[in-house]
């Protein structure tokens, strides 16, 4: 017979963990949140949480990635325009979500000045979705439809900052119309026509 | 004779109280900054520092205004493009210096939980900026150097975005051969060649 074993993780609590932390970011902000007040929500003892995480932003770190998953498909249907139309809607969709950027906006404020959550939220959150986003803009370049002398990492990141941009310096909202304009001059370029 | 005003700052106090902010926040990064910590390095009284400024974030408000002001100056030599990487650059060398770094990074850390603060970084700091750009892009779209359905404003985001996006989330250094590849691709569109 197996031993059970005492450093499992409950997933009924886990996520119960996830949830109280997402819910509490979201209240008090995440200056606000705290490891006691995420035990005492989830109704477990402190020490279980520090047993499975380190911190308040490794809980929001696994929260993200795993809540955040929509965002991981990346759709192919041949028209590039259409596809990345799509997939910048989806991540507009997640940025206007009230719950998302408050613990979003709390991890990155905290990457600012802790180094590990730095290259945590790069590792886990930002660069599988550049990868996937790269690899859809390799097959658009292959057929043609992308100069080839295009840096498509370096495309990825005009296409995707001004998201970004909007949802950490809360200059205007992000939108679906920015979505548009963001295509149009990354795809056509500023520039007059010359003819 | 006038009544000498008790009130009025002294400036040499105020600089020491700047200067003191900057080193502390790069010292200790901005979750290490504090009020009392600023006036033991300025020489003067917490109260003091209470009645000019309400926050640490208002005192780095000030530094960055006064301090950051080499990049209000856009440059307009009648070629658009030298223009846009000239000032471009000055943003990735202010963008690349530790202390610069550790201040604005603090500040728009802190403007993820306080909407005050969001809201002066904009409105001190962002939008003077934009401003500019704007104007100077005005001329390039009057001369018929960009197309005449381009939205001025979201060109600027364009092109500024992908700076504070490296700046912000860490994924790769901020740098003068990325101001390259932004004007090559928001000026000439990624699409290829249609001829």
């Amino acid at each position: 017979m197996a031993t059970p074993n005492p450093e499992r993780r409950s997933e009924r609590a886990r996520q119960a963990i996830l949830d109280a932390a997402l819910e509490l970011c979201l209240k008090h902000t995440y200056g606000g949140l705290t490891m006691e007040g995420i035990a005492k929500r989830a109704g477990v003892g402190k020490q279980t949480i520090y047993r499975w995480w380190p911190s308040k932003a490794a809980i929001l770190l696994e929260a993200l990635q795993e809540r955040g998953g929509s965002t991981l498909i990346f759709p192919d249907t041949g028209n590039l325009k259409a596809d990345l139309r799509a997939q910048m809607n989806q991540v507009v969709t997640a940025f206007t979500d009230p719950t998302f950027a408050a613990y979003s906006g709390g991890l990155i404020a905290a990457a600012q000045s802790d180094p590990d959550i730095a290259a945590a939220v790069v590792a886990s959150i930002i660069k599988p979705r550049v990868d996937l986003c790269v690899e859809r803009l390799q097959k658009a370049q292959q057929a043609g439809e992308l100069r080839p002398d295009v840096n498509l990492p370096d495309l990825v990141e005009l296409l995707y900052a001004p998201l970004y941009y909007r949802l950490l310096l809360h200059t205007r909202p992000v939108s679906k119309s920015q979505v548009t304009t963001i295509l149009d001059l990354a795809l056509n370029g500023a520039t007059a026509d010359k003819n």
